[in-house]
């Protein structure tokens, strides 16, 4: 059994993570972390893991994680993975980090998008951007892998077979995204009113426009796929959803294709990905289809009479969005059937 | 006062229509039409309204209302509208058309989006399209009013100043409007499976890609706004509110500007406009804000980056984006003030 | 026109209130009050009011109030009104006090449920219980009227007619309360995980089994109806709605009656009241159709095989259960039709 | 590998059984039935279930299913089971009936209750109520488990440790009930406007009131539990929720006893019980915290003031109230451990 630990568990992202490891034949969970609940049970937070963990919180301390755990999570705020991610490198631990701080490749661009310059130039040249999708060798042997944003699953995932296959523009992409309010505030638990369900709840409202964090993850993804600058204008939206995240992706076409072609350059892209489920035509994406799970159901249709694709995904913010999507890169990094731990169907209605 | 009739008034639209009718000081309402609930008093079917009134519906009767009102909402499904328009323009008495039926001036487009031939062309070249902050002189004296469309509602009050301007272009513009489930199918009270709590609760998903039949509506307006072809690429969501429609518009800039310049041009545009509020800078539109009115709350933000301009509305679908909207007309072809009958502040939360 | 302020405008009750009052023909807002946020203009925290007044928040000043205002709404915690109430009375301003703080007659019942003494007893003898179906001509001449709590208004309203008759037997009572989510917390707007959205929605809980403090508020108003002691057991429950209380009282019967004798019994007690409405037999009250207005739906059905009565009740818990029946009693205590300002149908769906 | 088949999968028990049963790892679903989609791919109504089965939905044969399947879930409308199970008995195939049909012990009042006579005495007489806390030996060596219904877990479970402890009274309780809208309709996916998203969303009622069907079939097990005539009034309503039940019951005490006291005599009660988590003192039941698991907590609070217990259960409607449990009930049948399938953790948020 491998023995992981979960720092930064007091958020939903934290607690879905914790919800998949009990369940994994190959982990034990040896550790979760919140300074702010030290010495709580971890059920005295979470009454659904009651009677299934005796586990209780400890507080943040990277070097003790280091050397009892071999494998640790971070799902802490931006600029505290960075602290905790050179000793555990050093260590030799391996770390999947579902913060921001080892996302974007290029250090001048986390300082522009996050207003601070980071710290850790050396674990940044290593981490791997943790899309099995894109990047499933480098994956295999990474030592840290940076877990990706909710956001840029969905649109990524939703327009990366049309651009890789030249079929789409790399200009002129407008992205709108729309997510359910686990996904929102740094933790995913954040107590302020705009999250309160008499504000959420019947509301529906843009924010972050024009300055979202994920834009610059979802063009350097983009962009490296086709080899040359993608520019993406992205939209996120709060709704009211506990889980789920829609993504409705407008990319320019730059040849003519059909709906029926373009669906298969999909499938073909997708061909053997087992959490990938392209779907048939003249079936869209639900939120509802892929909740718990780590599925990313992905539609396309061309509208001819713009000359655009109308790219479509749906996941759950908290599974392929987030922790199971991290489950999965644990099991490329140990050798172990992708599936492993997230067999599970999503659960409907 | 004025003897008014609601046609097609067993679903939600209708229901809209008379709970704001019987507020309103000037209106009488004499009928309620529905042929599937005939001789049941109102009340049977709309609990809220019990005690209200102590109407029945009545089948639908086209020369009985041209006989006994002098005004008549048509709430019914698009086609059958053009059935009864004829008849009432014949008699002299105004209609407020809240089907689609005569928003399309162009009838060869009807037939395109709509698969059948439009059959009342006269009635069709003297209707006026009844958007009051672009037609309202027009609407002042016009005996047929087509009442716009939900989503062209939010779409074109969003997107028509910085169109207007010249600031905007007029191809490239990508729309994502996301409308509460009253908004949804012919009636808004469909009994399908999809509309099902089950199926609509926890879930969001796209519909009609490519193909929904506000499109070409959106398209007409914009176009004869700025006096040459607009187009627009328009997908529309089903989002779980009751009431509520978001609209999301990403449109390339033709010239340089800042946001505040952008919503100084908003400001212009709207100045006088007793029902589009044009939010400060830094504040974004929520449909909450809107719920049970006939507001119509707007923003724009400059994304420099991408240089595009991403402009943001919120309505309630059942009222700037129907039937208070229709109201707002009916006050218009009267000579009341617009805001007979609209006084009641949103329902928040 | 009546100079009207609100103190503690920044909870869900203080804006449901204002929103009332702006639309009243007869009242002008002079003063909203809320220290947090003092010097705000109203619009920044209500964004549904924006463009329907130029009111800033003001600091709680009630020298200030009683100098400017006619009558002050009072939407404070409790304890907070009993250090306003005494200032304003002796300045000759009637009270309307939201908060619990005037509700019990017996200061004992107080200090034993809030764990504080109460420190105007003078106010408290003077004060009225302002639940017009029971206390109309009091209220009429009250200077201090104590708005009753939201379940108390529905548990009282579903049971009092059947145990007036003689009809219900004072003990063994079982009330259960189910409230939407503006009706928790003191202020209805408090920033706690509980009222989170990822916590309230699609969750249901029982809270204050037992303990809650609207227990003797029913005891009280029940017992001194059909005068003798009349014992409840009460359980209220957080159920994911915004606005909405529904109650279901369980009452043995103390006499054979019919569900049909039973209606009519409710018919006669509530014969001429405005805002109750009694549904036909088959029908039972529904949340939906009150919500936005001072409505309580109520039913009962007698249940022959346990020789208990079901006594129903909606209301919208911000309505009938606050903002609008605290109107209802300004009216009466300015001699107005109890119905002004009240006019607006129930916002459905 | 057990070969099971599913009869009467088209509704939300039925899908649930179907998740539930391709995570087993003893289980073979060798067949899922619904007349109305015979032909259709599971998937095609089950997008959740896309790339996980390739089974298509077979018309309802009870001869073929006697033939090919080991053990028969039956998921059908009740009077459709008992036209079933005899012929599957015959065959010696195990059934565990989801519908009401062999629920009631008593055919009189099997008749009394659903208005028409039972046509299977043979197979009722032999049939046990497939609760394993109260009948584990029994099911353990059934040939037909009749599945309980949803209600009665909830209330059984709440009230069975302090009834068959002597400390509660078997007349005067009180039973309400609060389910989520997959509880709703004999399939629980009717297709009548009271499900609609628009009319159930936002919305709380009570329906049913002194006739709902699962009142015979709480007082049976109560009865048979403590060995005397339990009589129970039971309220049903309708909640906002896609998945939980929540119950409170009050019950009159015969003795003096603490919550302490009473706590310790429901962990005395339900030692050992996989499911059942009795909660420390203080903490109550949410519905959050078991969806999607097979688990039931429960909570009990005496009210000394009114000599009452408030006994409190959650549990999934679709789980502990159906499916799972009817698969607890498939493990003890052929002597797996009880928890086989049903370790997922519940899904929270």
């Amino acid at each position: 059994m491998l023995k992981v630990a979960v720092a930064g568990a007091s958020g939903y992202m934290g607690a879905e993570l914790l919800r998949l490891l009990f369940g994994h034949p190959h982990v034990h969970v040896i550790a979760a972390t919140s300074d702010r609940l030290e010495g709580e049970p971890l059920e005295a937070l979470y009454p659904h893991l009651r009677g299934l963990t005796t586990l209780s919180f400890q507080g943040l301390d990277a070097e003790r994680l280091a050397k009892e755990a071999d494998c640790v999570f971070l799902a802490l705020p931006h600029m505290e993975s960075q602290k905790a991610v050179p000793l555990l490198r050093r260590c030799g631990r391996k770390v999947i980090d579902l913060s921001a701080d080892y996302r974007l490749k290029d250090a001048g661009a986390y300082a522009t998008w996050y207003k601070t310059p980071h710290v850790d130039a050396e674990g940044l040249a290593e981490a791997v951007y943790g899309l099995p999708e894109l990047h499933r060798k480098a994956i295999a042997s990474a030592s840290v892998v940076a877990n990706p944003g909710c956001y840029p699953v969905g649109a990524v995932l939703a327009v990366a077979p049309l651009l890789k296959a030249g079929w789409g523009r790399g200009e002129g992409i407008v992205i709108d995204g729309k997510s359910g309010v686990t996904g929102a505030g740094a933790q995913g638990r954040k107590v302020e009113p705009m999250y309160l369900y008499t504000e959420a709840n019947e509301n529906l409202q843009a924010y972050g426009v024009a300055t979202h964090r994920h834009t610059p993850e979802i063009e350097q993804e983009l962009s490296a796929l086709v080899g040359h600058s993608v520019t993406v204008g992205f939209t996120p939206h709060l709704v009211p959803l506990n889980r789920g995240l829609f993504t409705t992706a407008s990319v320019p076409l730059a040849k003519t294709a059909s709906t029926r072609e373009a669906l298969d350059c999909y499938r073909e892209f997708y061909a053997g990905e087992p959490f990938v489920r392209v779907l048939p035509e003249g079936t869209l994406p639900t939120t509802r289809a892929v909740v718990g799970s780590n599925f990313c159901d992905v539609a396309v249709v061309v509208d001819a009479r713009t000359r655009r694709a109308v790219c479509l995904s749906a996941i759950d913010n908290l599974g392929k969005g987030g922790a199971a999507n991290g489950v999965q890169n644990l099991n490329l990094m140990h050798g172990w059937d992708e599936r492993t731990g997230l067999g599970a169907p999503p659960v409907y209605p």
